[in-house]
């Protein structure tokens, strides 16, 4: 198929409904070919000029790489360091919006998925409205659109950014970022140079069901079909779904004697500490290659603290019990004996079975 | 396959080894999760600072697009213009480089593929190389590598893009990119923000089989593949496959009475003018949906004029021989009868059976 073809632009078309309907928005949902970090990128380049204000809540990777682009690209950047494993504090935002004054742009990580934490979206968003009714507030959703309710025209927000690789469960390569009136406005006064990530150029031709260059196709089509998926489900089914899931392996993790490294879980990704004595990456490499459960390690100087279990995208309940048969026996390889066989299944199974 | 685990790894590698080997060099052939496009802004913006004197071949829509981006991005661009359908003269560039005096960066399109075109990228450079040793060259080879004789190393020229969805036969989304040693020099003086299409984060990280970001992971495992194919071929049969092909495509085309649009018809894609009578958009649309053919229009000024076949990826003998069948059938539908039964088929056969 190619990408001027009638038949992708019905599939286009298909995808731009869905999307709104998982946005909750009326607004525009374009579709980029780039991952998730390109999208990071198009929504700050599209609404920013060099010195512009901006507060950037940096609780994990993904919040600091905000800070980086916005920084790589001669913004004013502003962090708001919350410790890695605990949520933002509304107050405490407040307070650093208060102390800057002026501010073009806040970018607030919904989910930040190198600590497996949930961040106070809404209620951060309203902080921000009442300190200044006009900033652009840009919401990081890569692993939270589709697991949390954050409907984009209710919450007031002007860009929020996904990737096709988290809730829609398809190879990386889809960048998805709604943009509000708000944000248009500032697209209309930004002054930072824009070529492929220009959304405005996006906008004109995804309103003819095309992209303004080559489409990625393949995940265009894909795209449908997980969006189809997504809708017959319902919204709240797919929040409960996943909120049922991180239970399970919250309940699993905690049954073998691990805790949990946010105090804030999140419902996409369960970071939990590596009991006493055990290596994060020999866990994830016996896991990996002995027992064929793929987990990932922490990133930076909590590498040597936790491993995450992800629960986004299809996995589903056997894949819960399946990860920790396979967990029990790996950490029992490691000299972990501190729990009785089959506490990890049954404290999920009975999550699960509600 | 998650992209940082050590089978991603392995296929990372695999690719690069292969890639290296398509652009016939020593320096590195980065990945970038974007389509052609974002490799075309990558290698403007990593190798160039606002109000850089640019030379741009513009014989297309292609070459036009690679003077967009220079403007996009503030450089002084020159557009070296060419007929549509006409080859670069290489006299007329050097002349035009006389007239500009100073250039930081020149880029050739090799293949035009608007137009069906082949420029000769080989004597362009040397002209380049003769009036400024030192200048950034840079080669659009989206529709011309796997397809055309292009040696980086031995060319002397310093970055050049290519993308997933043309020689490779893949999905659109990966876009690679070839970086000599002058042109890693002119990425460290080079002051246009970069973050997504930093190239030298991309290089230390791809010398680790590592891509900085999320991987284009399923368009990756098929590079592999591809590149695979392409190796046990060699690259002297592919570029002679090529020829092969468009030369049935040439003679099937004339043989219905059509003129080739382009006075140095390319490997990749043949542009041919539609008979008299025949409205090109009711063509193409009449092979896609009533004979399950795709060949593509023209486009802008020449959208009345020209229809194209392409015969890159995996386009074979059989592919060649069923659109000329059913171009027959169409053009008669639309009311050509000025050539005989199977005069194409005939024609392309007997290139194809040489």
């Amino acid at each position: 198929m190619h990408h001027r073809q009638p038949a992708f632009k019905a599939l286009m078309g298909e995808a731009r409904r869905g999307l709104q309907w998982l946005y909750q928005t009326q607004s525009d949902v374009l579709m980029l070919a780039t991952t998730g970090t390109g999208g990071m990128e198009a929504a700050i380049i599209n609404v920013a000029s060099p010195g512009d204000r901006a507060l950037v809540l940096t609780g994990g990777k993904f919040g600091q790489r905000w800070a980086d682009v916005g920084e790589a690209f001669g913004l004013d950047v502003t962090r708001h360091e919350i410790a890695w494993g605990q949520a933002a504090v509304p107050d405490e935002v407040s307070a650093t919006l208060d102390a800057m004054g002026d501010v073009h742009m806040v970018v607030i990580t919904a989910n930040e998925t190198s600590t497996g934490t949930v961040h106070p979206t809404a209620e951060i968003v309203k902080r921000v409205r009442a300190h200044r009714p006009e900033a652009i507030i840009i919401v990081d959703a890569i692993t939270a659109l589709g697991v949390y309710d954050l409907p984009f025209d209710a919450l007031d927000v002007d860009l929020m950014v996904c990737g096709s690789q988290k809730a829609f469960g398809l190879p990386p390569g889809l960048a998805t970022i709604a943009v509000s009136e708000r944000g248009w406005r500032a697209a209309d006064a930004a002054t930072l140079p824009r070529y492929f990530f220009d959304l405005r150029r996006e906008r004109s031709a995804q309103a003819k069901n095309q992209t303004a260059f080559t489409s990625a196709i393949s995940l265009t089509v894909g795209l449908c079909d997980v969006l189809e998926i997504m809708q017959a489900r319902g919204l709240q089914a797919l929040f409960a779904q996943q909120a049922r899931l991180a239970d399970a392996v919250r309940a699993g993790a905690l049954a073998l004697g691990m805790r949990l490294f946010s105090e804030a879980p999140s419902n996409s990704v369960t970071a939990v500490r590596v009991p006493e004595g055990v290596d994060p990456s020999a866990l994830v490499t016996l896991l990996r290659d002995t027992y064929g459960v793929a987990i990932a390690g922490g990133q930076d100087h909590v590498k040597k603290t936790i491993v995450r279990l992800g629960h986004l995208g299809f996995i589903d309940d056997q894949d819960v019990l399946l990860t920790f048969m396979r967990l029990e026996k790996a950490l029992r390889d490691l000299g972990v004996d501190t729990f009785e066989p089959a506490a990890s299944l049954s404290a999920a199974a009975r999550v699960l079975v509600r």
